[in-house]
């Protein structure tokens, strides 16, 4: 009714007929969820919760007002369920209404898989992907010819072979080096990812790895010591490139599932020459991936 | 007082009490505080207070019986301040009592810097500092023996050579598969860790790996490609275990720098038995870590 839409005691049950129609995405770790539905019966909205930080301002009330259920003891450890007053435990909420078909695609998560893909696999299934696909890595190309980002390039070794170019990364805003990210691009067209790599290429690996750490200690004084060095399995373009974050900044792709310490991979090439082309490798792949359809239909998963 | 030791109203309020002496970390994304203190004025805590993940079969009870404060609206955004039923939004929370100086320190935050083990290092380094430490594994043994958290667990496999226990870290409240964390303890006591691991071991963490991930399936109806398996090096406690986490969640420690996927341990060790004995490992320790000094010293960093 419009009384209901013009009076704040309405706004603040604004979410009392919520009906949900999806989970869009949550993150347990983060205590986040995404919801599309409908208030009212009729407008569709996306709602946003998540869980306060807490503060350290209202921790002794926190701690005295409460009541918790034991769930678990063994040794020195137990575990409880606290149950807190209201006031000191709000939930943010972001309500986006009308929201649009833009509105819920952005907030969706996709799902993703982790495959396996032997050395076969890759000449059978991915590769013939990756070719047809003709992924444009022209903007590549643009940066190591000085096209664009010119004044972006923090360091290059114009050697044809070994040489590479070093630039922040774009979720990278250079203003504190806690999140550092920079990425390094290797002059040489012909290396798609981290399965074209043999011991042929140890000399680009090394020299990537060394001038990469020594220009970063110059630049950022950060040590090698504060480094995370890494390839992406898969890369998110087929043109070889090499991740440089800081330790402790935890860099979306920087879990086990995806990345390789380049450390491990010139380890791995000097002690088997063919070990990428040979090894099964892990990676995960989003839902909507055209790669996870191909692996799907041709290993009926 | 006795009464109160020795009933369970009082352990319902056992941070009534509690004096906080310093907080240790906490982190705004993740909803999470650690605190160091006394309980009964007398002995040392740690307590640990995490948000938990909003859950979606409580979101319409959620939704309907919170009460909005309206802070903020602008075009179709609007943001407020929930708060919801105690029981809809509890804080998990950890008490280690009493706690030593090493379970301070474990959780105070720390900067990490990245540690370069050769196979000679842990000889030298390494191996003597955990045998000179002697870290106490016996709420390991309590676990694998059934003198506790006998009803946590999940499954066994009692074979003493290729036998494990499967149960849920503490980090999970099992309440949704989203932050799945499932821990693989196996019976074997004589390995410490990823460096001891040879292809005898093959069978071991081939048994863990399948039995596991058919567990998973059966009991969490998670299929293999939805998780992420692994080992830690250095790992927290020296008796070797395997980390079964839900791809998607980004658990702490499943970083390339600490984690490693257990199918590529076992391609490693068939390929090479001695892979784990020989290899240089790179790892992150805390600027409080006894084992950083020790490397420190003896390559002199």
């Amino acid at each position: 009714t419009n009384r209901h839409q013009d009076t704040e005691p309405e706004r603040e049950n604004v979410l009392s007929g919520f009906k949900t129609s999806a989970v869009l995405s949550d993150s347990a770790r983060e205590k986040t969820i995404f919801i599309h539905g409908k208030v009212w019966s009729a407008e569709d909205a996306v709602v946003i919760l998540e869980k306060t930080p807490i503060r350290q301002d209202s921790l002794a009330e926190l701690l005295s007002g409460s009541t918790l259920q034991l769930e678990m003891r063994n040794d020195i450890y137990s575990t409880y369920r606290l149950q807190a007053p209201p006031h000191l435990n709000e939930i943010k909420t972001t309500v986006v209404c009308p929201a649009t078909e833009k509105h819920v695609k952005k907030y969706q998560r996709q799902e993703s898989f982790l495959v396996e893909e032997t050395g076969d696999d890759y000449q059978s299934i991915t590769l013939p992907y990756i070719q047809k696909q003709s992924f444009s890595v022209q903007w590549v190309y643009n940066i190591l010819e000085k096209k664009a980002e010119a004044e972006r390039v923090v360091y290059e070794d114009p050697d044809p072979k070994v040489g590479f170019v070093l630039l922040p990364d774009f979720k990278w805003d250079q203003k504190q080096v806690d999140d550092l990210y920079l990425i390094a691009i290797v002059h040489q067209r012909n290396i798609k990812s981290l399965r074209d790599l043999t011991s042929e290429h140890l000399p680009l690996l090394q020299n990537i790895f060394q001038k990469g750490k020594e220009q970063i200690l110059q630049r950022y004084k950060l040590p090698s010591s504060k480094l995370r060095v890494y390839l992406h399995y898969q890369p998110s373009y087929y043109h070889l490139h090499v991740h440089f974050t800081k330790l402790g900044y935890e860099a979306p792709g920087c879990g086990v599932e995806r990345a390789h310490l380049l450390a491990d991979v010139i380890q791995n090439l000097q002690s088997d020459p063919r070990y990428y082309e040979t090894r099964t490798l892990y990676f995960p792949l989003r839902a909507d991936d055209g790669l996870l359809s191909k692996f799907k239909e041709d290993l009926e998963l």
